[in-house]
């Protein structure tokens, strides 16, 4: 061990290896505290370099390694468990190219969201991946589960943002495929195999990113309606008529806004009377003219045809944020409220008044008197279907049926051919589900190229297989 | 072998077994008899399950599977060279499902590209995907080898394009992994692994695929520009003011519209005068008026700022297609002007003006008086850099030269961080390159994937690696 430990040191500097738990106490434990562990070391290499030769020290000593980034991930694919080297990448924070021409930017896996959408911003440009999560995660943590957030309609999620991918091998090699290029048939598509294999075949020490232009217009719209069959056709009706100018479209139940009124400071209830469901839309055009008249047409017409009951438009920058903060703080929001039992779900977009209906009904019937929030990304067929325990209910036991629940909401979401996982990843929360669920032929695969990547079985152990 | 063609037949039925070649000869040539092959046998199973059947008895028997579509690659992926069994996927043509909720359909893989438009087309959605060769291309070929074609832009290539496949191992097993979903993030990313592949890694049998509203406005303008760099100006501009209503922006030089007007029929010059170069735009969106007049706000103001010298809208769909006439017919026509050598370049978007001079700086200082017809797809990057004979010159001295001047060009490429094959992939025409100019890690990642999924190595072999 004091041979590894002098290694790494050799290679980060004395400086940023910390062998004392105590020393990196914050990097052991998920914000929520919904995961802890615990490891041999942790060490902060500056560069893909000394990620390179870590990891070889590593494989030479046949010690596993768990990459971290901003340590927001929400299934635990970042916690170590104790005998890995916990590599964390943020001091890999440069912006290394921001290409205007080509509309790309290279930058390091320790830069933060925030930090990424700030340099595309400095030279008039998109980078529009957007997450509650995005002043602390990284693009790293990004490519490894492959963000969605809340742009995904219009551009993409993580994967579709990326062209190209730098990544650290199992035995420390480089693979260099930081391509900016649109398009691009040679071989096997590896950026895509390691974009959301959460740090199991390699370590994403840099990314090729899309860049867009800066929208001219837009607009903002919380819109009050009565149920989530109202809100599909909506989000239909808002496709036809703007197409991928629909940037946002999210779905939030009264109880939501309830939750977020009572406990987030500053909180207003954005239309006159309260409604059961609401739908926050954005739109988004080049068009720098004629957009808020088209969205005030188009909402007129679903008024008339009897599709929603109230709508706002942001009138301001200001009053746009304060709609946003509304959908955004639902989820932080919920824990005072007592305990929640979580799902990321998505279905095909079609079924998801059908899923929340049956997974409502079935919650409802295993535990009385729960409180279903079942809120987010509609126009993906991604919902975050949260259960908060009944009022009054002992926290403890209702949590202790987190397993038993999730296999209930699960079913009926597999029922639908749907995911249990739309957007956050498998970590270690989701790992047996992911073995039980998926397909047979497809997990034997994924173990093939799982063994054939990483032979010693020494990236992040114990996540996603 | 008597033994395999008899399982083979009790597989497929005697009808759909053909043992000798002088029974499917045209399915041993590609059509421009670039790549001529052999087979030991030619079979045609109905569906998935027969396709598995084939695979699990060639397996067993140790004898090589080359899957083909409708044979119109252009880089020989879909040529067998002798030992192996040649499987038409031609038969599995149903269109499973087309689900106007979910905005997907699930076809199979023999569906031809025009076909699978016109199911999305009957159900009022549109199916994006759009080639030269989409009356005889089938969908399981499009994602064997990522199509790109002519509306990527807006839409995506086939990778994009698709939300989930189903595919044949090289054991025989299906892998079940027809995702109609948006957001899924359970597990490594095995649908775009095998797009792409080239049947090197599985024999994709059936696909799920996006569709979109139709767009309700759409306008083609042909425009007469100085040269590349301002079209990269003008495609700028186009970004800018239309964002992802820009569907295509091809570049076509004047000696490609020569050859056009020259050698097909009813074609005419769409400007008054000549131009040294074209661009070829159309922009769609759902919003049904205003188009137009903010295209011809957007020309306007282009050539006010010089960046144009003229340009005219499509002024019915009749003129519309003769356009689009004018830019598909280019590759055909070429085989009249002599040999002519051919490479699928891309280069990040900016370096396209830079590209095509220096590229043919090098070809005419290598072959005074060839004639550079450098077309296609500008606003991916994606430049079909094709070279004709000069007048009057031997062909077969001039194709002599096929894989020096292809050096000497993708050396250009290379220092721009461009590819040699943009959108037809690697086949055995470029197995080479690909093994030369690869990164050697992401080579070596790329062999242990092949072996770990095809370890007899019976998938399409010597195909990509």
């Amino acid at each position: 061990m004091s041979d590894l430990f002098a290694n790494l040191a050799g290679i980060v500097g004395p400086a940023n290896l910390f062998t004392d738990a105590k020393d990196f106490a914050g990097s052991l434990v998920e914000p929520r505290g919904l995961f802890t562990g615990s490891a041999r070391a942790l060490v902060r290499p500056a560069n893909t370099a000394e990620v390179a030769a870590v990891v070889a020290v590593c494989a030479a000593a046949n010690v596993a390694i768990v990459p971290q980034g901003g340590n927001t991930g929400l299934v635990g694919g970042q916690i170590p468990k104790g005998p890995e080297i916990l590599l964390s990448l943020t001091r890999l924070n440069r912006v290394r190219e921001v290409d205007k021409l080509a509309d790309t930017m290279i930058v390091e896996a320790g830069v933060t969201l925030a930090d990424a959408q700030a340099a595309a911003d400095k030279a008039d440009r998109l980078f529009p991946l957007s997450l509650g999560s995005e002043g602390a995660c990284t693009i790293g943590g990004n490519l490894a589960t492959n963000a969605g957030g809340v742009a995904v309609l219009a551009y993409g999620n993580a994967r579709e943002l990326t062209t190209g991918v730098e990544v650290v091998l199992s035995d420390g090699r480089i693979v260099n495929a930081l391509s900016k290029l649109r398009k691009d048939n040679t071989g096997y598509d590896l950026k895509d195999l390691f974009i959301g294999s959460e740090g199991t075949l390699g370590i994403v020490t840099a990314a090729a990113l899309k860049l867009f232009a800066r929208p001219r217009a837009r607009t903002t719209a919380f819109i009050g309606l009565a149920d989530p069959s109202a809100a599909l056709k909506l989000f239909g009706s808002a496709r036809e008529h703007f197409g991928s100018s629909v940037v946002s479209f999210e779905l939030i139940p009264r109880i939501a806004l309830d939750y977020v009124l009572r406990h987030a400071e500053r909180a207003r209830d954005p239309l006159g009377a309260q409604h059961p469901w609401y739908v926050l839309v954005e739109l988004a055009t080049q068009n720098a003219s004629g957009l808020e008249d088209a969205a005030t047409e188009w909402l007129g017409g679903a008024a008339e045809a009897g599709l929603i009951d109230d709508a706002a438009f942001a009138a301001s920058g200001e009053q746009r944020l304060a709609f946003w903060a509304l959908r955004e703080n639902i989820s932080d929001v919920q824990k005072f409220e007592g305990g929640s039992i979580k799902h990321d779900v998505s279905v095909p977009i079609g079924a998801v008044p059908e899923f929340i209906a049956e997974a409502s009904e079935a919650v409802l019937k295993r535990t009385p008197g729960a409180r279903i929030v079942a809120f987010g990304h509609m126009g993906d067929g991604n919902i975050h279907f949260n259960v908060s325990q009944p009022v009054g209910a002992d926290k403890a036991a209702f949590l202790a049926d987190w397993d038993g629940m999730n296999a209930v909401v699960h079913d009926i979401a597999a029922r639908m051919d749907g995911s249990y996982s739309a957007e956050h990843g498998i970590g270690t929360l989701k790992r047996d589900l992911l073995a039980a669920k998926k397909d047979p032929a497809a997990l034997d695969v994924m173990r093939a190229v799982k063994r054939a990547l990483d032979p010693q079985g020494i990236m992040n152990p114990g996540k996603v297989l």
